[in-house]
């Protein structure tokens, strides 16, 4: 196999592939093809061909490709099936986690009308269940098939239960050891199993140092202990302390890009998951809610500075310096939103109270502001602006800077104690509303120095 | 063992435990913790008590808590030792990959001074090369330690390897197989190999299917195709195809994680890898940078309006709408960047060759635009706004629009051209620019219609 750059070309050659009447060409090249490819050359297919590569695939590749392939794809081939074709054709060879992705994206009915015709009844009360737990949890996200062994087996007991299970579950890590009432104890690894004598006790090789997580975990929290504590695989425990599931670190990975990704999207005021592959119209309206806010907030400026109107007319100086205290504010604004909102995914925001972060954010908005007051009060003397322009410029700045690091900070911080994703008020948010604050505090400041 | 939160309140127990003379609950404590919560507390420690806490600990625990903690910690930790020492006490005890990351934060005379001082030749010799790969590549991250099998041999032979490797080897995962050149042919799963007959022939058993990464490749790279094929560790070749060392998930977790954290800074104008609980100088340091840039645009933009304080004076009411058209300049400027920036760190741009990008992305600032120009026209006739200012904000708006979204995508395209990293285009610089270029737009056309 080879894994492949999915480019036009290689679409313009499965395009000549379809049409070879017997299809041989096109068989043996997908068997030279990771599941992967096979999604990324189906996602940029037509509905009809993508049906042809479907059907030249063996059973069980096809449902990695499903999983795999974006969910439009995926819809529009799963929507030529009946509940009963869909369940015992392809959510039935599924490994359960991946059923329950599949699963979690029709509406509510269609899901249990597909679970309820599985034939293998055990398999349709685990999904029952998986699709049960609250979105974003561990228990939505686990598969249940993993290797579990009694504590008072021998190391021969525990091989023998891996070769029965071996067409289960795919890639196995670690054997979890539990007690007689289903309790995670610990868990032995495959190169420790290896290595042990057969006759040994579970007891005497297992590992008790076994980090889990309970359903409920949010996959921020599971992502977040994935990686600090180097797992490949971290067993989930329902609140009796029982193994109900695990999640790889596979699926770790997708989930910390994701969350990467939405935090990234909406810092850049876009709305959904899009990339530049997507038509425009679906371009279009990931992008324009934000740009219908900056509309509202610039019209809202435009209605503040007509407050100040004369005061344009008599110093039309003071126009100039509008996007200056505008940007900034903005800019500092993202910062602080910035550090506050990686700081909570990261879990590494230290334990200041909101009112000490806040503090510490003001020192550092002094330091800066400072420094930048200083910058344009030396351009705007040397530069023979009058000295009411040049001291208002300073003092509406730094104010700026300050109010500006303090709603950054404080907004996300409040935000999270809601439950809302913080992320939200970096981006459009932030600049927008310091623009608002920014030129009103300019323009009052410099009402005030020039009427002394 | 417990994984912990490490709060003030630990802290603070910690220094309790530092009081008692023997040392004795600091032991006992310190045996109960992972490294990384060991790490995590000396991080927040000043430098004699991290002495005491490191002191404290077995040896073997002491190289990985060293790998977990901050640089600066680490720096200080081990100014106390010698060459030699740092050498043959810490070095020595780690892993190859390990040892590379502490070696490369050392200055180029120590990190060669170091590795000199090693007993272990041959380990000296790994680590010399692992230090001349380019950073950000497959072999500067990679490990040398592994499992590596000839395909001839039987799985009782493998067995027989992988006891003989286990103390070199942490965690196994898979297999490699190589021909007697050393070149990677496959690997076998531990489990596997378990479910195998020793007397069977690794030929007849081994996985051909395996995906490899060369030396060279950069670490985006690595970190997509481990993501894409779910690979828990990747074999590295060099240009012969011979096995060379392999990475781990655990490591590539890391990356995706600094990768997308670095842009997500990038974009917020942060120059440094901070988080809240850095000193208030540092935070201050890391955001300045922009901060100036963006006066200075400011700057800019305030020299540009001065040419038009006439049209200022005249008609102050173009001056309402100065921070709307900067604004949506900078919001869809920021938006095309992050698209693109994203697109090419998740190799998900598509195949359009730089043009047709522009052309799509123009079709979506079209629609966009029209949007919002006519939404804002509306608005402006509607408050009694004259006919010249509402045609002048609406045409400027559409401009902008276009203006930014081209802007907008085709630098983070041309910047990564010259192996610049895109993301350094999103954020203030944008919007700094798309403020400039706003500005001058507005003005023109609002001349230009004024005096018809």
């Amino acid at each position: 196999m080879e894994k492949l750059h999915v480019d036009n070309a290689l679409i313009k050659q499965f395009r000549a592939w379809f049409e070879q009447p017997d299809g041989e060409t096109l068989r043996v090249q997908l068997l030279q093809m990771y599941p992967q490819d096979i999604a990324a050359v189906i996602d940029r297919l037509k509905n009809d061909e993508a049906r042809l590569v479907m059907n030249a695939l063996h059973k069980e590749v096809v449902v990695k490709v499903l999983v795999e392939m974006d969910e439009e794809a995926r819809e529009s081939f799963l929507s030529a099936y009946s509940p009963y074709e869909i369940a015992n054709e392809f959510i039935e060879n599924m490994d359960s986690d991946d059923a329950t992705y599949v699963l979690n994206h029709f509406p509510n009915n269609v899901k249990e009308e597909v679970i309820s015709q599985l034939q293998d009844l055990e398999y349709a009360s685990s999904l029952l269940d998986l699709i049960s737990y609250e979105e974003e949890t561990a228990g939505s996200l686990m598969a249940v098939e993993l290797v579990k062994v009694n504590q008072n087996w021998t190391v021969a007991q525990c091989i023998e239960e891996i070769r029965l299970q071996a067409e289960n579950v795919d890639t196995i890590f670690v054997v979890y050891v539990v007690d007689e009432l289903e309790r995670l104890l610990g868990f032995i690894t495959l190169k420790n199993l290896i290595l042990s004598a057969p006759e040994k006790s579970i007891t005497d090789v297992f590992n008790k140092e076994v980090i889990s997580v309970p359903t409920s975990a949010h996959m921020e929290e599971v992502a977040n202990i994935t990686k600090k504590y180097d797992l490949v695989a971290i067993p989930v425990v329902d609140p009796l302390g029982r193994l109900v599931g695990r999640i790889t670190i596979d699926d770790v990975v997708d989930l910390i890009k994701e969350e990467a990704d939405e935090d990234y999207q909406l810092m850049s005021g876009i709305t959904e998951d899009v990339d530049s592959t997507d038509k425009v119209w679906i371009l279009s309206r990931a992008r324009l809610p934000w740009l219908l806010i900056g509309l509202l907030g610039g019209i809202a400026s435009s209605r503040i500075l007509g407050v100040y109107e004369n005061q344009i007319m008599i110093h039309p100086e003071m126009a100039f310096f509008i996007p200056l205290i505008a940007a900034m504010g903005g800019n500092v604004g993202v910062q602080s939103s910035a550090i506050v909102v990686q700081g909570l995914a990261n879990d590494t925001l230290g334990t200041l109270n909101i009112g000490q972060k806040i503090l510490k954010e003001i020192r550092v908005a002094l330091l800066n502001g400072i420094i930048c007051s200083a910058f344009i009060l030396a351009y705007n003397i040397s530069f023979n602006h009058s000295y009411e322009l040049a001291v208002t410029v300073s003092i509406a700045l730094l104010t700026v800077i300050i109010f500006a690091s303090v709603f950054g900070t404080f907004i996300p911080l409040f935000l999270n104690r809601l439950k809302i994703d913080p992320a939200i008020a970096t981006g459009p948010f932030i600049t927008t509303s310091n623009d608002l604050l920014g030129i009103v505090i300019y323009f009052s400041i410099g009402r005030l120095l020039y009427t002394l």
